[in-house]
């Protein structure tokens, strides 16, 4: 504690850096671009786990574990796959180290533990799995097949940040494969609607669905449906994405089905999926200078109670009355820390959990226990109010229902002013430059206007959200004729 | 299903490999020695990891994520660790593939991209989870830390079988940090227990307690704490170890805390795992030759009910019994799968759930719509018997007890009898080449009698029991004295 964070408004990325290491929730490690989840960080991606593999099992997916490794030739065969992610990934050549026969207590690669084919550590699994679905796939009565993996992966990123881009990082990625094109197409939807779904209710954060244009779509896709959201920085983050893969991975690791019709058939097939990226969104939606903001039904602690005593007496009556109203809390589902610490302030205490943006704290004195009362701040707002005792538990069930609808409904109308409609290029250029968030702006639909946005103004097509009406209009960049707006952010 | 099983008595390996493929368990890859985990064993090890991760919880424990990558360098600093572990293992030495200039449709390894420090898959975390404490720890205030992770963990195995030994495989690392010695011994032999109690509690599967020979230690251990389970075929299986760690890897990672006298003390650790291994111990105690066994209380089906009709006027009517019984079953949390499916006939249904272990298995045909009955079969004893409907639910509530209880039951008495005391080496010999099991013996305490024996016998001191009593005896071996029986085994 002590030192305060640098501000937002005065270097928004140190901010978010120092915020992630001083709240506690990762740190990076002795491998480059690898980070240290810390057990505060990792109780909140649990909880995010939780939901999101309830939601998955309810919409009928099971877990399955395929293997960390892809051999090398997987990746041949599906061309777009390695052309658009094999090149930068961790490449395992040896397996074997021994001691270095000239230099004491060194270990070396030894040399003769050459693998005869390299293992590529798997940057996302469609390889292997649609390798592994050969063999399960015959009939029409083996589809569909919906499955899911909790996994990590690594992919060899230059430049790295906390949560938002790491080398390694732990995610889920949806599989599915299915005899027709219109009922994977209907799931690659469901998946979208799921994530967005999660990012509403759960995280508290606004998220506008829509499709990639082709040039950010994930290759080997013939369609990415996203969620795209907005950060405090004005720039937007992809959160998540579910793609309609067409029959490209069936093609390539011919993948064949014989219909109720005897016919044979490429299967057809969607993946998905969320990472660790997903904190970064959660802290950078709502925290502020003070530390993280947290919404109730992702903080692992909801209720911080810190007692404030002078004498061994009082802190024994407040720790009986404070854990009479824990008991009750719990009772009703709500997590409650008690911190009777007798090594820190209670100043102290409420600035770390400020830090850690837990929802709700509450303090109780030795006038509080005259009085029958109790203190209550909500970090959202910061405001406190004095609490009869025996008010408090229906109080602070109802305040976390207040916190998570303050904090989506603050999120959503930062976002909604930060949709800017914009018709010609010299508005674009300055709303990106100065105001930031999303553009809606025509674009006559080709990569080469996209790819001459890009390069002048660092914005690139975010998604085409699946809301916007058909309009007529121009291409704000060529003039050509456009029938939609699609939207365009500078992004994570 | 269809083909039967290789029976275990005819071919012991052969039925495991045959039942963990054909009940949809796990299978093996296109990387060798890494394993694919279908759906269906996948659930199984999730019930194990929800019951494990609310244990440790319980005892104190956060979850944590650390890299996947260990820097050569840092198990050049755990000298012990590098010769019990780093071996065999995956390198990676380069990060990025790139096409191949004189093979079209070819990916090379770029030699251009080559790690300054190569990268080691984590074979275990001590590493670089203790270089990771070093920046944590300064004060006694720091301290405990307690730490779990669920990860995946590579060692290069040649000889590999599914669950029991693969290169890739999944498990929890617990590492813990102390202040004292007392306390990370405790700490050790807190978790020894907790595994114990789970495999008693949940798995069904007795566990001796015991400490490892110096020589089976884990290397950089002070004291490994083990469970030995004992499968159908007379073979020990190593369950679970639970690592005093004494100050090594602090030493050895430089982590010193100033205690409250104001002193630099290295750090007292302990390390626990357990893996997805467990998989083949739950399998191969419960097991028989018509397919997997599974103890309820980690069956991802408890009860699975199956109709038998000619018309669907009849379906109509059972189903609607059936979704009634199904209700009451699912609100007092047992997991039921009614299966309508018409594309199996019931016999073939019959045969799926005993392979795939289900506990209960109902059927309701015509005649139990007319008698109000239905029949009621269980897999341990392959018992049926007809059951009115309306006291089912309480007869199927008490089954899946009964069951639980019966397969502990036979698992300890197939146990207790395999445990052979003997007094000299020819019914040493004797016991292990034909009755199998655990023997108890006298040994001098000498790595050179344990090397001998296991030269001659193939088998291993298993652990020195927590239970056993001290007595005066001499080394079945050596005849030297000995104050303690110790358990010899084969062993996976």
């Amino acid at each position: 504690m002590g030192s305060k964070l640098t501000s937002r408004s005065t270097d928004y990325s140190k901010w978010y850096n120092e915020l992630v290491v001083k709240a506690d929730l990762a740190e990076n490690s002795a491998v480059r671009g690898c980070m240290v989840i810390k057990p505060y960080g990792y109780a909140i991606w649990e909880m995010m786990q939780k939901e999101l593999d309830r939601m998955f099992k309810e919409t009928g997916h099971e877990n399955a574990y395929f293997p960390l490794f892809v051999p090398k030739s997987l990746f041949e065969a599906e061309e777009k796959n390695a052309e658009g992610f094999a090149k930068e990934c961790a490449v395992v050549t040896h397996y074997r180290l021994k001691a270095d026969p000239d230099n004491e207590g060194k270990l070396i690669v030894d040399p003769n533990a050459k693998l005869e084919e390299e293992l590529v550590v798997r940057p996302t699994s469609e390889a292997i799995i649609w390798n592994t679905y050969k063999g399960w796939v015959q009939s029409y009565r083996d589809l569909p097949i919906k499955i899911n993996q909790w996994a990590n992966v690594v992919r060899w990123e230059m430049r790295t940040r906390l949560f938002l881009r790491t080398a390694e990082f732990l995610w889920q990625e949806g599989h599915t494969a299915h005899a027709t094109r219109q009922e994977a197409i209907e799931e690659s939807e469901l998946m979208q609607q799921v994530y967005a779904d999660f990012a509403q209710n759960f995280m508290a954060m606004p998220v506008i669905k829509g499709v990639k244009s082709e040039s950010e779509r994930f290759a080997g896709a013939d369609d990415t449906y996203t969620i795209e959201a907005l950060m405090q920085d004005g720039k937007a983050l992809q959160a998540g994405t579910s793609h309609f893969l067409g029959q490209n991975f069936a093609k390539a690791f011919d993948v064949k089905y014989t219909s109720k019709e005897g016919k044979q058939e490429h299967v057809w097939s969607t993946s998905w999926g969320v990472s660790t990226r997903l904190m970064g969104g959660l802290i950078m939606t709502h925290s502020d200078d003070l530390g993280l903001v947290l919404p109730p039904k992702l903080a692992p602690i909801q209720v911080a109670i810190v007692p404030i005593y002078k004498t061994e007496e009082q802190l024994q009556a407040i720790t009986e009355k404070v854990e009479e109203i824990a008991g009750q809390l719990k009772s009703k589902g709500i997590s409650v820390k008690f911190d009777n610490r007798d090594t820190h302030k209670p100043g102290w205490k409420f600035a770390e959990y400020e830090l850690k943006g837990v929802p709700v704290r509450i303090a109780m004195g030795a006038r509080d226990l005259e009085n029958g009362t109790l203190e209550i701040a909500r970090r959202d707002t910061l405001e406190k109010q004095s609490v009869q005792q025996s008010e408090a538990v229906e109080r602070i069930e109802q305040l976390l229902q207040d916190i998570q609808e303050n904090l989506w409904n603050r999120a959503l109308q930062y976002r909604d002013e930060h949709i800017t409609s914009v018709d010609n290029f010299e508005e674009f250029k300055e709303v990106i430059e100065n105001k930031g968030g999303f553009v809606a702006a025509h674009w006559d639909g080709t990569e080469e206007t996209e790819d001459k946005i890009k390069e002048i103004t660092k914005a690139t097509i975010r998604c085409i959200p699946l809301d916007f009406k058909e309009e007529e209009g121009v291409c704000v960049f060529t003039g050509n004729p456009s029938k939609k707006r699609v939207l365009f952010a500078k992004a994570y």
